[in-house]
């Protein structure tokens, strides 16, 4: 679900708040083609929703669903480990989270305390209707 | 950097504390050739250490290196994700968090003020030595 650099880009557009093509085109330097093609992969896929904006001619926009909205811990979450384990190949973003007006970076936390998730600390337990599903021991 | 589904799959067998050739391909049902192939690749990024256990014949065991360990909270981001939207295709996990006992999901929260991040609450700022860094407003 994530894909390649440009649909991750594209993606990310959507979450700065960005709806429109000419924007996306101005602000990444994508070939309009490349654009179209990842816009179309997105929306097919359910992270976002075209909506005609203007009439004649019919002009579009294209806004997250909440499956996309959803999706951005997770990247936050891949892009923070990025910057600090790919020195040369991550982007360097500073974020600030509104709400409490400092900087930050994404932590994944269990969802019952609150506490970072370890992979040493967390038992996988057997759950239905999958195959992969592994026993706990 | 997280790569195909076999990629994914093999990291998880690290995160579940495998570190042995032999357990991998009886768990995950894979080939061994693909098991080389994902691997090498995951020891070349840096996610995986390749450890000699034994001498004579020389056998090795594949242990996550701190990298790969910090990438735990992105990927198990991304599977609940996948749980939540994906119905057909996410696997259905089922973790329980060791030091709090409970049943979790990941939440990707702020790691300043711990509330979750949500994308139209959270401002870029531009960053130094990034040309894709974007001012906020």
């Amino acid at each position: 679900m994530l894909g390649d650099r440009w649909r991750i880009l594209v993606l990310r557009e959507a979450f700065y708040g960005v709806r429109r093509y000419g924007e996306m085109v101005r602000n990444l330097g994508i070939a309009r083609n490349v654009l179209a093609s990842r816009l179309k992969t997105l929306v097919d896929d359910g992270l976002l929703e075209r909506r005609r904006y203007r009439k004649d001619p019919d002009w579009y926009e294209y806004v997250l669903t909440d499956a996309g909205r959803d999706l951005y811990g997770a990247i936050v979450a891949v892009l923070h480990w990025a910057d600090v384990h790919v020195p040369s190949g991550g982007e360097q973003l500073r974020l600030r989270h509104r709400p409490c007006g400092k900087h930050t970076h994404a932590e994944v936390v269990c969802a019952a305390c609150g506490k970072p998730l370890d992979p040493r600390e967390v038992q996988i337990e057997p759950a239905e209707h999958t195959a992969m599903a592994r026993g706990g021991s």
